[in-house]
């Protein structure tokens, strides 16, 4: 049902068996998700994100929402053809008419989405790509007639624009423009929104490279009795050439062709928000216009934009969909997280750095800017604000309005990633002020005062304080009344301390080092004392000092989190490492992973918060959240547990036996699967869908540090890969500082470890004097020949 | 296609010729507005108004929109019928399917909708009532089987529940209470939310008397990929049972029936928002519990409690469907206002007071209820709030947020209305405290200071400032930098002054009425002197000096209201008068009624304002705003202008040669028809389908006291009724202050009007003396006999 086949594209060969599957595409102005049915979720960047398409009625602004149903008038882009003899009518991709058709290839390439549908003895090629420099959606469309005899057809793009205001709505077709304009006015009250809403762009239009025959710009006379299944408009010869006035737009037009014997025809649109005529001017000139092909040339810009992307890894190992997803989709994902933060210009602090450190093994410079956006952000205190602001009118806005304690924890783990790949210790002397202060410090001053605030606050145990929150957002009356306390933090806290010691270490911060490495002794020691519950750690004491996330409770026995940090952060000894994963592997173990915690909630724990009322299985209460997931393989390839971290790295991708539980069409990771797996069993894998998520940093890191042990050091490029024991070979290209190191990965007869650069025995596990701008040939012999693969 | 079948009760044949037809029912707890076809919208109080069904989509939160557009998934309540030997479905009331049908009724009562419905050879009644005292929707539906041979077939509601929270929401059946239960938990981010949030009701519930074979709360399950049109779920013989988790839920059940030749079945459900299963069971025994029948108990009260409402008013001329219309409609709609205010707990001032004028004449002391509660909110300063708080919790929402200039003008305007009708002249010297100071001040003196702060809210030429808007809220730039003004708020507080002025000459206050009177005549002279341009008033002076809605402009040239209210106050003379009607005729008149201004404005004027950024031809850019034109029609009685007063009485009503223009089924005014009769004639008259409307209580009172010319005086009943020539004959039961009065008004040839009471010769125009609990026979002879009617 899906395949790759070959370069990353991936194809879904129904459009039924997985009907949520979805790709997305993305440029600095906008995002698409494209499902593979027709529906789509498209935003744009002025410089708040918006949207140019809606439902039919006033939506609320929000979030993007994991495992958003869509319904028949959802927003999405859809062709309908006619045959003009029978009367046939079918649709592209599927939706609105769920026409049977003869084949169906849904497909996904870097840079592009399409389609290939035989249907009523047609032929038809679907793609959209994206310019590359604006928020415009390119679309084509080729209609072929492969049969002997010639058809007379016609061809309705159909891109409903939905409810966009109670103040002004309109639509109609501009012949200068060769466009469909469908006008709103942003609705607002008060005066002062006036100005601010002056410089939206409120129109959406669909530019036709071909005149249209006819067209319709109000959506219900078009649907008719009909339905959007039939609309009463493809029931005439032509369209009626309506105008939209305070009306429910749509963008239709109507193409009459005929096709010889074998005969193409080829379409193009170009969708796209607009402010006024003068931007539409520029728009169909910038596309259509003049003598070179623009739309090509743009579209060309972007793939080769998307193509560029590789990351500093390419695997070719035994598993080819494996090798397929991290070379072509991981390394894609992770640029977006890094590119655009999601789309927002506000992300949540620990986002934006978890996301940047992706971009350590992309754009390394990137990951360094926002080391130094997000430093220059913080306060005088060494508190990290909630959200980083990235544009001078952007506000802190949904969950960034609830204070959370964690976000200091992610600059040292960052910070180490980005030093790890690039030795850019410099950096930790670069000056920056504050917030709240123009007084000049070191990036290292920095960090120490983040670590500082982290080591303050603590209460009188020497616990981390929740207050609203933690990694877990919804964790929020824990501590909301001043007492509460995280075990999860207590533990990130002394990672985060051992991190930045082990920086400072690096840097011939020795004492700082020390202090450091005491303090996160202490910390770990609190946390043995505190929070260890018979077989595993609690999740934190509640301002009520009820110790939570332990055999004692009904639900919520038993959190992951705790386990991976206290892992992470050494305070777990070898007999309760067992403990822990025995506990993990009995009680949070499902097949598509550990969920978050168990058995999820089903009714609020007043002092537990917000996450116990979510569905239970769903995103923090007991899904199999990956993010969540990625910091226990994280801990496992640190602890050297190469198996179970392998097999949860793949347990996070689709596979052949699971596509329709999971109803992900493996070209993303989501940022979780449904949990509860003994709860809802029949529900459990199902993807959230929702491709932004913290996961695929860690995931990226995992195979390149982990998996294939390639992490650069002070001395060069450290190796000591932790291949699955089925894993006989895998081949590799890693960039690393400006050099490209083919590398071999072999099991042999050996006793241990062997490194050959360029043929040249390598003492040790470190390559040192690598040079950039040069190739190098690293063979590596590891222990224990199977007969796998 | 649509007729008045006696008591009221009005009929529509078609599904499909106005498919926006609607009516609505309330009780205290909850609204619903029901359209021909199935779709609803749906509030109840909680006490801030809140939906139980939505979408499919996060809906945003708002105030209810004119011309809503439905949508295949809007929030409805259906039922599909389903042949089990054929297959053959069919739904009523008509959606989703939207088969053909034998035979279609739509009917409205006070206290009920419903449909008869032939279908497939079945006849289907469907009825919609609510409970008496809580937010429960009663359904029943009964389906008959006419033919010679028997029917096997199976009977679906759905009762779809939408998309209402992403933070869990669920659906299953509960055998116990017999109901589909459809949770939520309203979403929210903020932990004091959660508090706010507990009491919610986040359950929608449909309660079943009997019980289903099968059952399904799964929406999308259901629908399968057949759409809503033709679901998958009925290809099958029963419905899968299936519980909807973190899925869109539906309610939908399943009843198998045979009906022999001639028989009929029976079924009955309560749809409402719960709170718990405690509440839940609660529902139960109420409705369908113990020996009595519960649900017929609350549908007969229901019916009891609507059809008292009858008004002061009963008519019979010689217009059959305009005495429906008045004895059964418009008192309905006018006690809707009064009764729950618009389902808010924050009533625009202006449309409290007005909405609250017009239960003077159905239940005066909720009128006097109002005033205190209004006058109680008042400043020490004189200055009204832009709402009225009704609820302890209840903020200032939406619209309320911006400030408007004209609250203090509706005081003595309700006020009258109230004094006139019930001579409760004590009321002005209740004592009330004010917002903003425990200091008791009579109703007379707070009324004094709400007049001085009209008289200091004024520029150096005397003009009223409008800062952010009067009447016309989104007319908010002419001022907003403290300088404009507004000629029609001008007018208003002269004739404000006027009616006060009135009060205290009829309150001994003889003083205070002279130097309103000379208050009111120094603002007319000022309007004269500043806003009269050429041949009408103009509609102000914007910040910048510019003299707005004159000839000079290219867009809103001559608005509605400062001509109305020129009238009014007296400021225009008899030359000046004409003049204004002769503009108003020839710019603003429609086959619908005048428009608030002309030509409506296509694009933004930036010293007007937010008014001329909405569409053309649509509230206040330019539609028929029938709350304007009542009081065009006001200021026409009170001019003894009874002819093109009575012409636009009825033009406000829909005819038999206008129904499908404008799409309004004849239950009830809408804000607004729309306007841009020259430049958009197509959807000229095109209802608003919104039936909050300040329209209404002026209707009324027109009716009452200029048409009939029945008007309270302090000595008792004024008798001056302005039939249009064509009425020779009318007759009407008038209730006034407790006693009931028979009237009996006719054309004879005769010199000037007669009164007979009680057979007896009334010298005059009033009747006085009026016994409380007495009936009168009232002949009121009329001058000018014609051969009509």
């Amino acid at each position: 049902m899906i395949e790759f086949t070959g370069n990353g594209r991936c194809v879904l060969h129904s459009p039924t068996a997985m009907p949520q599957a979805s790709g997305f595409l993305w440029n600095p102005q906008m995002l698409i998700q494209m499902n593979c049915r027709g529906y789509a979720v498209a935003q744009f960047m002025q410089p708040e994100p918006a949207k140019y398409t809606s439902g039919p009625m006033l939506e609320a602004k929000t979030f993007m929402q994991p495992e958003q149903p869509y319904y028949a008038h959802n927003p999405g882009r859809f062709f309908y053809v006619k045959d003009e003899h029978s009367g046939t009518v079918f649709s592209a991709p599927y939706e609105p008419v769920r026409a049977p058709v003869e084949q169906y290839r849904f497909f996904h390439e870097a840079h592009r989405i399409g389609w290939k549908i035989q249907a009523d003895g047609l032929e038809l090629e679907l793609e959209l790509t994206l310019a590359n420099d604006r928020a415009a959606e390119l679309w084509t469309i080729t209609l072929t007639n492969p049969a002997d005899s010639p058809r007379s057809l016609s061809l309705y793009p159909y891109f409903p624009v939905g409810y966009r205001s109670w103040m002004n709505q309109s639509g109609y077709f501009d012949p200068e423009h060769q466009a469909m304009i469908c006008k709103a006015v942003t609705p607002y009250q008060k005066v002062q929104d006036y100005f601010a809403n002056r410089h939206l762009k409120d129109w959406t239009c669909l530019l036709a490279e071909t005149s249209p025959q006819a067209w319709e710009a109000r959506q219900q006379h078009f649907e008719g009795e009909g339905g959007l299944h039939g609309p009463g408009g493809l029931q005439q010869q032509q369209l009626d050439k309506g105008e939209a006035l305070y009306e429910l737009p749509a963008a239709i037009l109507q193409y009459r062709l005929k096709l010889a014997a074998g005969q193409s025809q080829r379409f193009r649109f170009v969708f796209a928000p607009v402010r006024d005529d003068q931007e539409l001017a520029g728009l169909r000139k910038h596309f259509f216009g003049g003598q070179e092909d623009g739309f090509r040339r743009s579209a060309d810009a972007y793939r080769v934009a998307m193509q560029q992307q590789q990351g500093c890894i390419r695997l070719n190992g035994p598993q080819p969909d494996f090798d397929q997803f991290v070379n072509h989709w991981l390394g894609r994902q992770l640029y977006y997280h890094g590119d655009v933060n999601r789309l927002t210009t506000d992300p949540q602090t620990r986002n934006y750095l978890q996301d940047n450190m992706g971009m350590a093994y992309l754009q390394p410079l990137r990951c360094r800017e926002a080391l130094i956006t997000a430093l220059s952000q913080q306060k005088r205190s060494g508190e990290m604000p909630d959200g980083i602001l990235l544009h001078p009118e952007a506000e802190l806005k949904y969950i960034n309005q609830v204070p959370h304690a964690d976000h200091c924890v992610w600059l040292p783990i960052c910070l180490q990633a980005y030093l790890d790949e690039t030795d850019d210790y410099a950096l930790l002397d670069q000056k920056l002020s504050f917030a709240d202060s123009e007084e000049p410090m070191s990036v290292a001053n920095h960090l120490q005062l983040a670590m500082e605030w982290l080591l303050k606050a603590r209460d009188h145990r020497g616990l981390s304080l929740i207050h609203q929150g933690d990694w877990c957002d919804p964790m929020n009356m824990v501590g909301y009344q001043g007492k509460g306390v995280s075990a999860w933090l207590t533990l990130a806290s002394a990672y985060a301390f051992r991190l930045w010691a082990d920086i400072c270490l690096a840097s011939d911060r020795a004492e700082q080092a020390r202090h450091w490495q005491n303090q996160a002794t202490e910390l770990n020691k609190a946390a043995n004392q505190w929070f260890w519950a018979d077989n595993w750690y609690a999740r934190g004491i509640t301002d009520q000092g009820r110790l939570f996330g332990t055999a004692q409770d009904r639900e919520g026995q038993i959190y992951l989190n705790p386990q991976s940090w206290a892992m992470l952060s050494g305070a777990a000894d070898s007999s309760r490492l067992q403990s822990v994963q025995a506990a993990i592997e009995e009680k949070l173990m499902t097949p598509f992973g550990p969920m978050m915690l168990a058995p999820a909630y089903t009714a609020m724990v007043e002092d537990v918060g917000r996450l116990t009322q979510k569905f239970p299985g769903t995103a923090e209460n007991g899904s199999v959240y990956n993010h969540a997931v990625m910091f226990y393989i994280h801990a496992l390839y640190q602890q050297g547990l190469a198996e179970q971290a392998f097999e949860l790295l793949k347990k996070m991708l689709p596979s052949e036996t699971d596509w329709q539980q999971r109803g992900q069409f493996p070209v993303f990771i989501p940022n979780y699967y449904r949990g509860a797996w003994h709860q809802y069993p029949q529900r459990a894998g199902r993807s959230s869908q929702l491709f932004n998520t913290g996961t695929v940093s860690w995931y990226y890191r995992c195979v390149t540090e982990g998996l294939l042990g390639l992490r650069g050091c002070r001395q060069g490029l450290r190796v000591n890969p932790q291949l699955p024991a089925h894993w006989s070979q895998v081949r590799a290209i890693r960039h690393f500082r400006g050099a490209r190191i083919n590398v071999e990965i072999q099991r042999q007869a050996t006793e241990k470890q062997q490194l050959y650069l360029d043929g040249v025995h390598v003492s040790g596990d470190c390559i040192c004097g690598l040079q950039s701008g040069t190739e190098y040939q690293l063979k590596v012999i590891l222990p224990g020949a199977t007969g796998h693969d």
